[in-house]
């Protein structure tokens, strides 16, 4: 096994949308695993609107990748070489591959996939990182109680469709709003939601999610902000909670766009706003994928993958994102080259 | 006793910027108490900035005052008739007079302010609604701790001047944002802010907060909101928590401002917004004001009155506080006509 490694880098910052010649795909040699590591192949790259705010130079929540430098994702595969002796040559794993065919990964980082009851994809979205972001954001920072009406913004996402169908386990009122006929119908057909709304078509977008939220909003989980949370804010009910987790209409512009300023409603209606990052509740992630596992295995939550396949479309495959290409959780599965 | 009574109405509905033939002052009956009510003397009436909320005509936490209704205020005063049993003629009272001379209240409405210890005109400012305000957003809404900077916006008003001294109570870093010199001397020399900050002299704020928060902001006690708020946002502390008071700076709009979307700076820095109204802490009151009294004689809480004479000054009071030119609690005081 002498074979090179592909992997894209960021050749260069972004300029306002992220486009293709802001990647460039390379090849290096083969990794090498050093004690306590794992050489994994990939088999799903995960590709997640977040990777947008890991382009610019300045630090967020993490530090920026550097030009030059592999972009980062979260992929599974199959373990290959072994230099730790908690995983097998043969293993499926989690873990943080980044945007290439073969991926080092720290073992203390890698999670084994066990599990026969679901796909190892899964694990890059229901039952991974963007479930556990559906789970606590809806759970913990919204606090949805049974009865309320919970609004969520990119609902058709990883992200958002396992929201909803959280909202309605716990007996809420789940609206969604995503960018297509074809989302809205998959979240109102297949995922039970109550009413989703697709906001490119509805000119008055408030006037849509008053009809379908007669008894205002009591949570509302933002992946997008901009004008959806423009619509959303005069519909809050009292003492509303709002969990920004996302603001994807933002991720792509140079200068930060202006809106109206709404903070005074918060007063109005005694409104609280949190953001959160999944990464805020990791002494509690067993008991959600349990849960999330078992709400998977009985059918209550369902998922849609969208799967692009060779490792040359990851680009094209994370800029879709921002064009609302993907219904479901983005993927892009990588073929076995030898 | 056969006079009548002076009182200001509302005239008209303010186009922006509030002036005073918005107001109309008229002459009616004097008024009698019925069963269960009491007739105050006005001595003492509040201006606040809340009021220009009820002006107009959409309801916000509260109904607005009607086209020729008494504008809506607290006084404190004198009990000259009584129907109720639990007060007598010449008991001083705090209750909601409105802007008149002589204003009914209900019994149930009314407290009878018996402290020696403080002036009955603080019932209107630092041991009423606008300490009880303070207490309760920087305590339980920003849930200060000691060590933390806690940054406050319209710091020389009556509520902001006692949430900095609050903060330095609680062992707080507290740095306010006023606009004047005077109004900063006093809150840096007398009310031991630890910072105070002329934004009209500073024409870049983000820069001057830095300075004085070099640890970044963990609290932010929002009176003012707008171009004030913009420059607090890039500076929260992780896990900053934001209590909205007011948005004085909003109110004599006609149209909602634009300014900077802000919301995703939330999920970099996990934090929280909450709005909130001093009645939602009703059930607390009583333990508040004990704690409020106590500071205030012990010399802990200072404070400073911004009196205008002459019930006919009450429009002229009341458009000062856009002004920004009360310094303190701004209040009317009611010459005695007989």
């Amino acid at each position: 096994m002498t074979k090179a490694n592909r992997r894209w880098i960021l050749a260069a910052r972004p300029e306002g949308m992220v486009k293709e010649s802001d990647f460039k795909l390379e090849t290096s040699p083969f990794p090498e695993p050093g004690d306590g590591e794992i050489l994994v192949q990939s088999e799903y790259l995960s590709v997640d609107p977040y990777m947008r705010g890991r382009m610019n130079a300045g630090r967020s929540y993490a530090d920026p990748v550097g030009i030059g430098e592999v972009m980062t994702c979260q992929g599974v595969g199959t373990v290959i070489r072994s230099k730790s002796d908690r995983f097998s040559e043969g293993d499926k794993v989690l873990g943080t591959i980044g945007w290439q065919e073969f991926g080092i990964v720290q073992d203390a980082e890698a999670r084994r996939l066990t599990s026969s009851k679901a796909p190892v994809s899964t694990a890059l979205h229901v039952l991974g990182m963007p479930g556990l972001t559906a789970y606590f954001g809806l759970l913990n920072v919204i606090q949805a109680q049974s009865g309320q009406t919970i609004v969520i913004s990119g609902a058709a996402g990883a992200v958002g469709s396992t929201v909803g169908q959280i909202a309605k386990i716990k007996g809420c009122r789940a609206v969604g709003i995503a960018g297509s006929d074809a989302k809205t119908e998959w979240l109102s057909s297949e995922l039970g939601f109550d009413a989703a709304i697709n906001y490119k078509t509805n000119p008055n977008l408030l006037q849509a999610l008053k009809t379908h939220c007669p008894e205002g909003v009591h949570g509302y989980f933002d992946n997008v902000g901009g004008t959806t949370t423009d619509a959303v804010f005069p519909l809050l009910a009292m003492k509303a909670r709002i969990g920004i987790c996302g603001q994807i209409s933002q991720y792509n512009r140079n200068q930060i766009e202006s809106g109206p300023r709404l903070l005074w409603q918060l007063i109005v209606k005694r409104a609280t706003i949190q953001g959160f990052l999944v990464f805020d509740f990791a002494d509690q992630y067993r008991e959600a994928l349990s849960a999330l596992g078992g709400w998977v295995e009985d059918g209550s939550i369902k998922y849609k993958e969208h799967v692009v396949d060779g490792f040359e479309q990851m680009p094209n495959a994370f800029i879709g994102l921002f064009k609302g290409e993907n219904v479901g959780k983005q993927l892009v599965r990588i073929e076995t080259t030898d």
